[in-house]
């Protein structure tokens, strides 16, 4: 008799893919690596969980009724939530061991437990990178921070997409000079929220927090400003707001402008001052970070950041201070996929895989992939005694570019047959021709955007 | 008034390492996936945690009690204790989307709360490697999970390995033959802990299940016969044991040796029949490994795995048989690491720093830093006012092999200063020149077995 079988499934808001997105994502990962490491970043792995004291020191409200939080023994434990907390506890805990300034990635698994819709995710990656410093951290790497973006996305071929750049002490150095400074948690919240509920709303909220029609207007008007990048810095001088933080937010986002385009060279097109954008998490304190798709602006911020004084406060009285931005990936994925975005077809990890005609040539044939193999190219044999053409088929069902093809004649010249399986060409090569023609693959392009 | 800290620790058991050993184990995931892909296996990812009832279907005993375990609103949800769970889940929940045979990898951490000692962790990196499929899966395959095995160990730098070879059906078909086939489980649990118990407790404890002293002799002789691989497989047929299981035992075992030997030319050291080995799990029902360092046995095995008829039964009726092996990553590591066989001195992910003597030359040594990244050289600048001296400090605490240093000379020239930081050898070089040879260096030696 059968045991009762279990229904395989998993959760909702959990991303899983099959073979050929999972290529594709992982791709995307690598890619994303590569860039950090070429910009002088060094991976940082920690814990899936820790002890909610530790993690939840900061966290309240709404991120805490999202957190997996449960008891194993005499431990109350919690999932990370995100990669910023995990980060804050490592310095704090080791910073006598590391080198300031201190640069980290970390591409990893956070966890969130959230109402399951299209586009939010209980589990997904966020890829980091913070440059933290003890004493003062150069504002140069404020501008460091779009370049490595702006490399990632043209390597994932990603052209038209737009970082947003702010710096906050503009705004509360305003809202300072307003004479409203007690009231900026409450006004940048109203702000950030200018993209979903739009400008009338906004002033209308503001309105709400009793602040007069004037001041509301000073506000409007200066975050809807037309006028953009270098042409914005001369605009918010001339505005000669007498307030330092104000004055100190135009010399920074200056100072970003002027590495994005004198020392990076990055496109002018790829990114643009905009002081709408606030960030919701209120640890920022200087230069911020969004990112958009230009044609999708709809999918949101795929790449955010900033500027922050003090990351470890709730861990130690030493102070540090950082800049960091992060990659939504996961959700960027499925935003992507979901609107054919993505060239999922036709991916494979192998290069080649090997066919023989008979049994007698499947000892040859295995030979000759493990030569392959010992020259790196990836490349796999399928072992069955069918005929050719049920082989060709498999062949064409895992999207391989290449099939080698050993029979009798072959292992007689000691060579083998290389068939591109998307022209059909074929022809007879020896061995290291055959190899060197595998190893020399191009490689496609990911995404179109 | 300063809030209370709270302290930045982690739970024991839980392996967090700092930047050099990071870059060092990430090196070593690198190899593992590299050579996975080279042998055709593809990537796949699977939640963290899953339905309790669906994760939990197989498991009992020992396993159920490590299990992090919890509730989140209405959901009972466990996170994985292993990969194989999950991968049989995905087979039986998306084989309708999968090409057979399926070979898949999956390096990714997993959980048991386990008491935490020296050398056991309750979160782990596995590296698995399986290939399944829904018919008839060829035994050439169990032949080539040692050849990937050894490729790996190879990269990694570990020479001196052993991998040991069995095939459970040896021993279940002699205990047949034998007459005591409903004691199968227990005798293979006992022989299982002969590295630990010794023989003379292996003999007791067979006495305890009541069987004879011939025939725990008979079983002794077997286990502990002394000839090795093909002189095995001669003297395991001049037995003339008159039973199928223990012929097709022989057969099989006959058959990875020749792949090992005659296809993939593995080294006659690298590999070793041992039929003392059993894997606890009992779902194993042919090949089996384990994989031992040849100086340090004492680690125990660091590579297991074998061939198993029926992954999914669980979750379907359809019957899917595969083959895999798994490496301990994460204890590997740590073991290594404890007895100093990992060369951690002198990594960064760093190729090269940029160094300027003057605030002067900072713009134009930021477009060199520039430069050398769209060349792919990984490297950095240090930004900061102080003296060259304190920045080639700076430069030897990180590791950096070269620094690149500019000043207003090398600006007139437009060249740099090339330092080699390990020989004090420098000289001036052109752009191209600097950029050509920063991307040639060396890549060091991983480890030292």
């Amino acid at each position: 008799m059968d045991l009762e079988k279990v229904q395989p499934r998993i959760l909702p808001g959990f991303m899983e893919l099959l073979p050929q997105e999972q290529l594709v994502f992982n791709r995307i990962l690598d890619i994303i690596r590569y860039n950090y490491e070429l910009f002088g970043f060094t991976p940082m792995d920690t814990p899936v969980m820790e002890l909610s004291k530790v993690l939840l020191a900061k966290a309240g409200g709404e991120t805490e009724k999202q957190i997996y939080r449960f008891q194993k023994g005499d431990n109350d434990l919690s999932l990370r939530f995100d990669l910023t907390v995990p980060l804050a506890r490592y310095v704090a805990m080791h910073y006598n061991d590391l080198v300031f300034p201190f640069k980290r990635y970390q591409i990893a698994k956070v966890y969130r437990g959230e109402r399951p819709q299209r586009g939010r995710f209980r589990e997904f990656y966020q890829c980091d990178i913070d440059v933290i410093d003890q004493d003062n951290l150069s504002i140069d790497v404020d501008g460091e921070m779009p370049a490595v973006i702006s490399c990632i996305f043209r390597d994932l071929g990603i052209t038209k997409f737009t970082i947003r750049i702010s710096n906050r002490k503009l705004l509360i150095g305003y809202l300072q000079f307003l004479g409203i400074s007690e009231k900026s948690q409450d006004v940048l919240r109203i702000i950030d929220k200018i993209d979903k509920i739009g400008q009338k709303v906004v002033i209308d909220e503001l309105g709400n927090l009793g602040l007069s029609e004037d001041k509301i207007s000073s506000i409007i008007d200066l975050i809807s400003v037309k006028v953009k990048n270098f042409d914005l810095i001369n605009y918010l001088r001339d505005l000669r707001i007498d307030n330092q933080m104000f004055i100190d937010g135009i010399r920074e986002l200056e100072s970003v402008l002027n590495t994005l385009k004198r020392n990076f060279f990055i496109d002018d097109d790829r990114y643009c001052t905009d002081l709408t954008i606030v960030r919701g998490l209120d640890y920022y304190t200087g230069t911020i970070y969004e990112t958009i798709l230009d044609d999708y602006p709809e999918i949101g911020s795929i790449c955010s950041g900033g500027r922050y004084d003090n990351l470890t406060g709730f861990y130690t009285n030493k102070k540090f201070q950082g800049v960091g931005i992060s990659i939504g990936v996961t959700r960027l994925f499925d935003q992507l996929l979901s609107r054919n975005l993505i060239n999922i077809k036709d991916k494979t990890t192998l290069d080649a895989l090997v066919l023989y005609l008979n049994d007698d040539d499947k000892e040859d044939s295995l030979k000759f992939l493990n030569f392959l193999r010992s020259h790196n190219v990836r490349s796999d044999i399928y072992i069955s005694n069918t005929k050719l053409k049920n082989k060709l088929n498999y062949a064409n069902k895992i999207n391989v570019p290449f099939v080698v093809i050993l029979g009798e004649n072959e292992r007689k010249h000691h060579s083998v047959m290389l068939r591109n399986m998307k022209t059909g060409e074929q022809g007879e090569v020896n061995y290291e021709e055959c190899t060197r023609m595998l190893g020399n693959i191009e490689k496609d392009k990911l995404i179109n955007i």
